[in-house]
């Protein structure tokens, strides 16, 4: 099936392109407007795909508005809830799924093994990305830790809250 | 001693927070206009302080013109050059050896581990950082490996050649 949906990665990181200092982090070094901005580029898509780990942290008022999609491997040990479909498969079979449910676009919201593998799967078309001004030096690595060879270009930047940059990148696959 | 010199960090790195995808990386996915600034912002300053690695992979003409700095647990096996000074010590003992022969500033200029001990040790005024529009997943991480509580306050942020941004912060020790 031709890819006919429009496929939007939304993530925020530390400069040193970690999502997370540790495993439930509460994302404290975010700022309010990038949280803002995240519902509110959610709600407009529509539709967000997340794995596991962030299904499990995300709290249920982060999900509302906006149709769920969990790409895990092990389905039947999460919970059930409105508007979530869990789904096991590859990212490619969950995105042939989801244009078969009639939807046009979808932000793929985390974590880093779910950005890495859509990236992998070359089926990202763009970035919405917030660099916090942090280092961290070890955490949980935004892009995976899985070999990429993305290559990117630069569409916008502009600054978001509490000295962070919010950059749109389309990806070039 | 009081710290009265500037160190700033300088350094190229993929979004997702590499400053090579491995030992030896040429940077071919650098623009030549960060290239030509890192050269014009190093002469600027006068003198950079790097590792053993990064002195052994860095070409001649790219220490012309600048007093060098390399910070080494084993300068006995390091060639030495015209300019070029071996120490085995501290960042801290690095930085007042410098300022004993006369410097008000310096540049790091990697790589990982040299930045992340100048973090680590408080000694960083400012960063110069360009992002590559590119993700690796994997390589060589540019703020280290050790954990940083790094905050920084965004200074400003300019479009570099082939889609980098050009980033400067203040580091708020």
């Amino acid at each position: 099936m031709p890819k006919n949906i429009k496929v939007s990665m939304i993530m925020l990181q530390s400069l040193d392109g970690f999502i997370a200092k540790y495993q439930n982090d509460r994302l404290d070094w975010g700022s309010k407007q990038d949280k803002q901005n995240y519902k509110a580029k959610t709600v407009e898509i529509g539709a967000i795909i997340c794995g596991t780990n962030t299904y499990l942290q995300i709290p249920d008022f982060a999900l509302k508005g906006r149709k769920v999609y969990v790409l895990t491997s092990r389905p039947e040990e999460l919970p059930t809830k409105d508007e979530v479909t869990l789904f096991k498969g590859t990212p490619q079979e969950l995105i042939a799924k989801i244009q078969q449910d009639g939807l046009t676009k979808v932000a793929v919201v985390g974590g880093g093994r779910i950005y890495n593998s859509f990236l992998a799967s070359k089926l990202v078309d763009d970035i919405f990305i917030t660099i916090a001004p942090v280092a961290f030096g070890t955490g949980v690595h935004g892009f995976g830790q899985n070999q990429l060879d993305t290559k990117l270009e630069l569409v916008s930047v502009d600054k978001m809250g509490d000295n962070e940059l919010y950059v749109h990148y389309k990806v070039l696959n």
